[in-house]
């Protein structure tokens, strides 16, 4: 039963939108209100700490930590959904599950991976970058050479094109997380800023843009307009400290923080300075999005602002009415987040979520907000805006201005498939359980 | 044959101290001049890119990735150093390669670990943490009702109190960074505030300590005082986004950021508010210090700010004169780190490093400086300073106030053996190789 205590705090708090949020500003009070209303609340059958007995595991001695540290084998289902696992001939896609995760990065071990040919086995002693093209001196870089130059650290996220392409089926799917949002994740990438290369090499002034290759099988490579590069883009070596991951491109590739994922071209191996784009397949057929009248973007660099929530997500359930922290990820290429509302009632009512600082610019922003749940049907969505003015539509806007997928004459893909980041809805049921849906 | 553009541009370049150190400055001019000074001076025989050729592992399709990724096999030295790996009954120590790492902060397989009896192989759906003692209301905490409560995420060090013991040495070991100071590393912690738990709970105004035990088999446990507590003490859950690891205390520690390792107990399953510490065996005997007159720290919280240069250092040796970068890392217990200093001469001249942004408190800073190595002998060492007015002493103060390691009488221990924060050096000599040495 509640103590009165309790109960007066849990009423001094302020609802800040309809179905149970609360203001963000409820992070930053010393908790006491909020604590208060958890043991008043969710947490009513709370036993009392009595007798303190050893666990098995504290009997005996336990195991010692090896060389390299891997989660518990308790977390063995904290993984990757994998396609094409064998490595038969086509693509593979590795999904992040953001739902079993927390904070501002994706670990290594979790970040989304997409390739064509799998990943090349490189000998980084034996690997070069070599540099071409419309340039003044030509040169080659060994990893040896790259790790003497000035290097710098910065977050970004890396999504795929794709990412969310099941948002554009007419009809919600029955999915997690993981498998409508997970061609995104966000690390922290060291490296050397492509700039102070080319100011070795010298840039011919008729150089507009770069062809990036890799030394996997098929020699994918993606061309990039000049000022981009001159902007920001890296050669990344190190991946949230360690150096880069296999399937992200070991032993370099090159980074472009906010463009599309396939345009940052893993296993990096040549960069050559041109007048015109290569329209490689990737940028005339893979990534180019038809329009519902018949017309297609010719490039589509930029991975718009998005968010969605990962906690409560499908199969994240609620296991009684209460407390919950709602919690997700929202990121954009132009710039920082600025916002992000959260809705639990279906978009009818918006609260303004906190959001972890430091908010680095293109790079997964973490935001919280605290909900109670009273037990009946809630439809939780959040969007977000960034620092540049821009922010998700909602999904009738986007639907209206991309259409829904459906199958286009004489191609083998249903489009729209790429570029959705309108919000992201998930019902919770009277059982607590939570589904995706539209809304 | 450096051209004369080149040339000019180098000479262009102001030198910040003596022996070849830039001002960090030429990190933010768009790197003109130090770019060109690397082509006309250590890259000078840079090989012009002519015919391209595939590798081996160009000709053929590649690996799929599995479901949670690990680092490439050509990584497999970038290891722990660890003690005792057969987990005989004593404890054991897991040591951080800083000089095969960059970035801002750890990788989960590559952070530090001390246990006692090693890492328990905790059941995350049966552990429970309870707080008990000087409260209105004992609580105990499963896992899943923790998942719903509001988390922050932040960067913290976690350092051993006897990290860098090496440096009391009487004579300058044979020792790489790792050997020396690989018992610090940083990470992301998510997880509850303590005293969003506390206010839960209620605290009676006469605790003013709380006592922290972890499950594994010796059940260790320190005392803390209740203003950490109240100031930034967390019940950690994730580390770098996944679970934690199991050697740092899956599924829950404490986080005392910038407060000594064993403090920030691993494996949590009580915390116990009292009056007075209970002078448990590692506040009592292993983590006092005995001071040169023979009084003793009878606590000794705070991990002093320090910093130490982990590219160049032993290993990692200089292939050719010419231009490279000097990295590091700096943190503090007491806040932000505000500057470090950098010399190429034993401490005669200094140059101030670039900070990575953003700059955390109580975490690790990387630092970042050009240096032009010019064949001849080099001692490179740092210095840093934190917001507080906090810095490193010198050696030679930090000796004459503490002693170098010699046996006390009665005792098994070399004092004093914790919390050496002076500078560390490293030698250079004209072959390239890189040697710990005092200066």
């Amino acid at each position: 039963m509640p103590d009165k205590r309790a109960t007066s705090r849990w009423e001094d708090l302020q609802p800040a939108a309809e179905n149970g949020l609360f203001d963000r500003r409820a992070f930053f009070t010393g908790g006491a209100a909020l604590a208060a209303a958890m043991t008043g609340y969710s947490f009513s059958e709370a036993a009392r700490a009595q007798t303190l007995t050893d666990d098995p595991w504290s009997a005996a001695p336990g195991t010692p930590t090896g060389p390299y540290e891997s989660p518990s084998r308790f977390e063995n289902h904290v993984v990757r959904q994998i396609t094409n696992p064998n490595g038969e001939p086509r693509g593979q896609q590795s999904k992040t599950p953001h739902h079993l995760i927390d904070g501002t990065f994706t670990p290594n071990g979790l970040h989304s991976v997409i390739s064509r040919t799998g990943a090349p086995d490189i000998d980084p002693d034996r690997h070069q970058l070599v540099i071409h093209g419309l340039v003044r001196q030509p040169l080659r870089f060994t990893l040896d050479r790259l790790m003497r130059y000035p290097m710098e650290s910065r977050f970004a996220f890396v999504e795929c094109g794709g990412n969310s392409a099941p948002l554009w089926s007419p009809e919600a799917m029955d999915a997690t997380v993981q498998q409508l949002h997970g061609l995104v994740s966000c690390a922290e990438w060291t490296g050397i800023p492509l700039t102070t290369l080319l100011e070795e090499t010298g840039i011919d002034p008729a150089a507009k843009w770069i062809i990036a290759e890799g030394s996997d099988a098929l020699a994918p490579h993606r061309s990039v307009p000049m000022g981009k590069v001159l902007d920001d883009a890296m050669i990344a070596l190190f991946q949230n400290g360690e150096r880069i991951m296999p399937g992200n491109g070991y032993p370099m590739r090159l980074l472009l923080p906010g463009w599309e994922g396939n345009m940052q071209v893993k296993w990096l191996r040549r960069i050559e300075l041109v007048t015109q784009p290569s329209m490689s397949i990737y940028e005339a057929r893979t990534y180019t999005q038809i329009l519902p009248g018949g017309d297609a973007y010719k490039f589509h660099f930029l991975q718009e602002v998005k968010s969605f929530i990962t906690r409560p997500s499908p199969t994240v359930n609620l296991s009684e009415p209460g407390f919950y922290e709602i919690s997700g990820v929202a990121y954009s290429a132009t710039g920082r987040i600025s916002k992000v509302l959260v809705s639990a009632d279906g978009g009818q009512t918006w609260a303004e979520a906190a959001l972890q600082d430091p908010v680095h610019p293109k790079a997964f922003t973490r935001f919280r907000l605290p909900w109670r749940w009273d037990g009946g049907p809630a439809v939780l969505q959040s969007r977000a805006w960034d620092e540049s003015g821009n922010f998700q539509p909602t999904r009738e806007q986007i639907i209206a201005h991309r259409g829904v997928a459906s199958r286009v004459p004489g191609s083998t893909n249903a489009f729209p498939n790429q570029h959705y980041n309108g919000p992201t809805s998930w019902s919770v049921d009277e059982a607590g359980e939570v589904k995706h849906v539209y809304a």
